[in-house]
């Protein structure tokens, strides 16, 4: 394999996006450039867009230097996304042969796969597929989710920036809420992505600091809630302020699993991968502490505003999201298959990080929760240590490029059609 | 009276906070001290906290030019706020004899009220109180507001960080949309503040530019909303495009005067000036699109996330704050009661502006609108007019002063049980 001329690179994006997989997009990109491929391919929406021929040649998009430096600050999936789950191998072989003809027409030698749990089972069956059918493509995952949820590596690339977005952003609303003036209080309840992983309603407590209390209580979805408890914690709290602020994660649930977003009315939406939508959780509890306690209420869902935030991005996350993209890029460079990219922390403070390959099998569909340890005992906020955990990641600016008064994004004129 | 020893300013803070209401109280600050006058108080949720003898001394917060620079940098109402409403003097002269009691007990030569209609209406009736009564306390109000409804002035502090803020982070909501993948496409919806007025909803588009489309409809209150032709509208958008963004001001009702927000069955709260608190619009227009057409929608809300972005403030607005709040110090200074100062621009391109001072008794409780000429004749878009007006409003920025990650605030220990 060594001696033979490289061809070509083909990378994806899927699952939901952050403000930082399009620099790991430039990391990929830029590697494989450096490196000598011919051209890099981008499947529009992954997969599943690959599947109906619709792929970009790169090159044309990123011209410059500063069409990268573009990119790495522009947020959502530069190649669209997609929530496509691959059938086994043995069930649907079809669409495993079409996937690799589509390769072997580019003369693809590396496929880079950008996404979270889904995405890395999606490298995991087409790695599978290579062995048994001896081709000679590589398949490498590049980590990416703001949830944080992915196994093995100290954090996802994503995670970072959606944390500093939600602690200033947390900050900001706990202080418009000082400047009010109600005889009976308010309570505020911000609700923020995470469906199972509490990592991002965590990131609340980074507003807490010698200007701010931070939010009143945090409630993460690793502990079962209790509305009754939690009503009663508002109430405590309405007596000690008149401005009480909680965060929750849009995915809290009694302990018989139900999910307090479905308490209420709530439309639902289930994902191809069965995931069902949530919405409302802090809506619903607005309403009850609105009837219980009679005060005056507030609910704001962070919603996408939290993932796509790129003009509040964390410089370490997307530092680390270019060097995780080249980390993979290099790595099927060498000749790796089947392996994911983990960051690794070397040092808390000062921070220090590195990237390693894994095997990609022991990381696929298993979701990396907030430890135990890491949540107070009465389960209503994080630890320092969760805190020291998280602290490093948000550190440093990425300076957006401002034109006209707003940051710039990368676009090449008809683009958003082709999507 | 110019004789006499100046002796203290008092300052207030009144209505919905702003990222822009603290410079203005830096720069009453700033031009107070260089004046020459002794003290400068803080009164403690306006008016209301004032009746009640809470005021702080501004000396003992801002020791420093950087304790300066932190508080023009601080979202909210430093002082808190208030929506309190002074009865006319005929009906209740006690509660004049109060105020002027504490003004006097405290020594005060100028009172300096930073607000939007309601405050500037507190503003006229505590000077006409002065001239009946022949006190030489000079009443002079600085405004403020993110709503920018405030009549005579070109525009007010507050609405450019909001209108940058909403231009920013819409401008990232709708790239987030392009990464979707769903067959029958999506329609967001975008909520934002703006009761009868949709100067910010309107600022939604400057999220257009080379790189982005914008909106694809916004709906501003000053036009009567039609569900049906909305929902028509949505309908006619998702055959051209898979993701639809749409901008709605909370405040949009049908020709009726109906409210959509009261349409589904949203909590309601009244304040004082017997404004109804609306919450749900988009929320509820979801539900309606979701029934109708029965596409995947999100609803946005960007309630006070908007009004506390001072992360995202716009450079031109933080000046302008703090010119107006010398301003008004200057014009109670120099013998001016019974004023307000407003912002007069003497060019659009390059944008230049300056401060004048005109009597309150025009202004107070008249809401300026967006003129209709500066709505498409569809009523579904704002006209290159008003992007031309708002676009100078956004220009530059605040570098927020980081501390471990997260933007600093000005603070001062134990200030918040004061509060």
């Amino acid at each position: 394999m060594k001696n033979k001329p490289k061809r070509n690179v083909i990378v994806g994006q899927s699952g939901g996006p952050t403000a930082a997989i399009n620099s790991s997009l430039a990391g990929v990109y830029r590697t494989a450039i450096d490196r000598g491929y011919q051209k890099v391919y981008g499947m529009l929406h992954g997969v599943q867009g690959l599947l109906e021929g619709r792929y970009i040649d790169l090159s044309d998009h990123i011209k410059t230097k500063l069409d990268e430096e573009l990119l790495k600050r522009t947020p959502s999936a530069y190649l669209g996304s997609c929530r496509f789950k691959l059938p086994g191998i043995s069930e649907d072989r079809a669409v495993y042969e079409q996937i690799f003809n589509i390769l072997n027409d580019l003369e693809i030698d590396c496929f880079i796969y950008i996404g979270g749990n889904d995405s890395m089972d999606t490298i995991k069956k087409l790695s599978d597929y290579a062995i048994v059918t001896g081709s000679e493509i590589r398949f490498v995952g590049c980590p990416k989710t703001v949830d944080n949820d992915l196994a093995l590596t100290d954090h996802t690339p994503g995670y970072g920036s959606a944390a500093k977005y939600i602690g200033t952003s947390v900050k900001e609303v706990i202080r418009d809420g000082w400047s009010l003036e109600t005889a009976k209080g308010q309570v505020l309840i911000i609700e923020i992505m995470g469906r199972n992983a509490g990592w991002l309603t965590g990131a609340s407590a980074l507003a807490k600091g010698e200007d701010c209390d931070g939010p009143d209580a945090i409630y993460l979805p690793e502990i079962p809630f209790d509305v009754d408890a939690f009503v009663e914690k508002c109430r405590a709290l309405l007596k000690k302020k008149r401005s009480v602020v909680i965060t929750v994660s849009e995915g809290i649930h009694t302990e018989d699993g139900t999910y307090i977003s479905d308490m209420g009315n709530s439309a639902s939406y289930v994902d191809a991968f069965g995931h069902k939508q949530l919405t409302g959780t802090a809506r619903y509890l607005c309403n009850v502490i609105s009837e219980r306690i009679g005060c005056k209420t507030r609910a704001i869902e962070l919603s996408s505003l939290q993932r796509a935030a790129s003009h509040c991005a964390s410089r370490v996350d997307i530092l680390e999201a270019y060097e995780v993209g080249g980390a993979a890029m290099k790595a099927a460079d060498e000749g790796e298959s089947g392996k994911m990219v983990v960051i690794e922390r070397t040092s808390d403070d000062p921070y220090q990080s590195g990237t390693e390959v894994k095997d990609v099998h022991r990381i696929a569909n298993d979701e990396r929760l907030v430890p135990r340890e890491w949540i107070t005992e009465d389960g209503t906020y994080v630890t320092n240590r969760f805190i020291s955990y998280v602290r490093p990641l948000i550190q440093g600016d990425v300076a957006a490029i401002m034109v006209d008064g707003i940051p710039r994004h990368l676009f090449v004129p008809g683009y958003q059609e082709l999507l």
